[in-house]
């Protein structure tokens, strides 16, 4: 479990504000990895032990795992025990249902006792509102991230809908502001609208969003730091599909470390050109 | 697998559109279950034998499911191959993320070959629009049943914000009925709301409306028909416990059929009211 101080140590410590998205797909992982016992899990450790010193987050992508079943959440729940402690693990799950239901899924994720994970965080989707959000909340220390702006084609369809009071992404973040402070939520914003951050600041200064959509989804590091950095980084800022498959030979892990290394230092950069470090 | 006009003559021929809602909580079955080696499957089981011929849908509920990890899935898996055939299988997961994951997601859950599930529905939120969905589409003969209006406190947050073009669960219907026609979409709408139906039909003239707000969420099965329901019914009420947890004695399912019995005989009076049948 990661507060926010602590996160921010981590930054400053690691020079990084990577998130390595574990989106671990059964048909793009090496071929030699399926002799293992547990191909996905085999996957997800070595790029753990590959990375772990220059990336401040992990977040597994929960609907790679429950695709293949009970073998899949097994993966699921061996990757979260052996994620490092001094990064945030994140649970990509996107929940969200009524006030009992969303209490079942924090408990899910978030009590080792009754599924066997322990995530420190959890995406959620905002659109049933307060109680599929506050439930999360009721576990101290967690963190909830909230999607605002997501990245891909369908976040035209609602988020930029004028609601009287700015788009539905703003109004989403608004409200959401009075539910929990900058402790306790995060969100999701996509980096292709990287201009867009400059609004979001306006009502999320401090909180930490958190970034999709570098590398294979197309967005800028450096705009999204123009834009949306704060005195103490504020972004964490994921990369999933351009680390975890640069290579998908026997070398996978080295070469996952060296396309992370190079976001690590391109993030060096910008954290030293906005006075954190 | 149910067509909309199997679908329509299990209602005609049961003379109800009752989904039975699975929302089995370990905390609430009868105590003598937990000695059975699955308690949670037992106890579906049990519900399915006893109501099968009074309903035309079941619906699980995933995360009573997830919150009990591996056994849990194992428990869900299990109910979702005995459910009965002429029934329509709903899960109740509420997914939504970007093209390649929602894919994934409708692999978990209509694709048997992946994680050992084949249902015939699923609940989606639509937050992230089209590609959050399209992907459930792609699997042909399936249902998408797509979040409009909730039944909880927290739709008041987003649901009713004005967007210029009705509120915003009224433009989600719009633009999601440009995906797919009433034969592949249908809309959760709360009971709690009955006159907004009338609005909601303005738009959905014929999908089919999930409405779970019956029962313990203080709807009234008049109201929604007499605002909801079509020539075709149109309509599918669910209500979970109170009669799954009709009692937590021996006697719990035969109590469960009691209760089913007697939302059947409303049903079929208003379906013969609406000249249904």
């Amino acid at each position: 479990m990661l507060s926010r101080q602590q996160l921010i140590q981590q930054i400053k410590q690691k020079k990084s504000f990577l998130c390595v998205g574990l989106d671990t797909d059964i048909e793009k992982i090496p071929v030699f990895l399926k002799e293992y016992p547990d191909p996905l899990f085999e996957f997800n450790k070595r790029i753990i032990d590959a990375t772990r010193d220059l990336c401040i987050a992990y977040k597994p992508n929960a609907a790679f795992y429950e695709r293949h079943g009970v073998t899949g959440l097994q993966s699921l729940i061996k990757t979260s025990e052996y994620l490092p402690k001094d990064c945030l693990s994140i649970i990509d799950a996107k929940r969200g249902d009524i006030g009992n239901t969303s209490g079942m899924y924090a408990k899910t994720f978030f009590d080792k006792e009754a599924a066997g994970m322990d995530f420190d965080a959890i995406t959620v989707a905002p659109y049933m509102g307060n109680d599929s959000v506050i439930p999360f909340l009721a576990f101290e220390g967690k963190w909830v991230i909230i999607l605002a702006l997501t990245s891909s084609v369908g976040s035209k369809d609602f988020q930029y809908l004028e609601t009287g009071n700015g788009p539905l992404y703003e109004t989403v973040i608004q409200k959401a502001n009075t539910w929990a402070g900058a402790d306790r939520i995060m969100y999701v914003v996509g980096a292709t609208k990287s201009t867009e951050f400059t609004n979001i600041r306006k009502y999320a200064p401090d909180n930490f969003l958190l970034v999709p959509g570098i590398g294979a989804q197309g967005g800028s590091l450096k705009d999204v730091c123009q834009y949306g950095m704060t005195k103490e980084c504020g972004l964490i800022v994921n990369s999933s599909r351009a680390i975890i498959y640069a290579s998908n030979g026997e070398d996978f892990a080295e070469a996952a470390r060296a396309e992370a290394l190079k976001v690590q230092q391109q993030m060096q950069a910008e954290l030293e050109k906005a006075g954190v470090i």
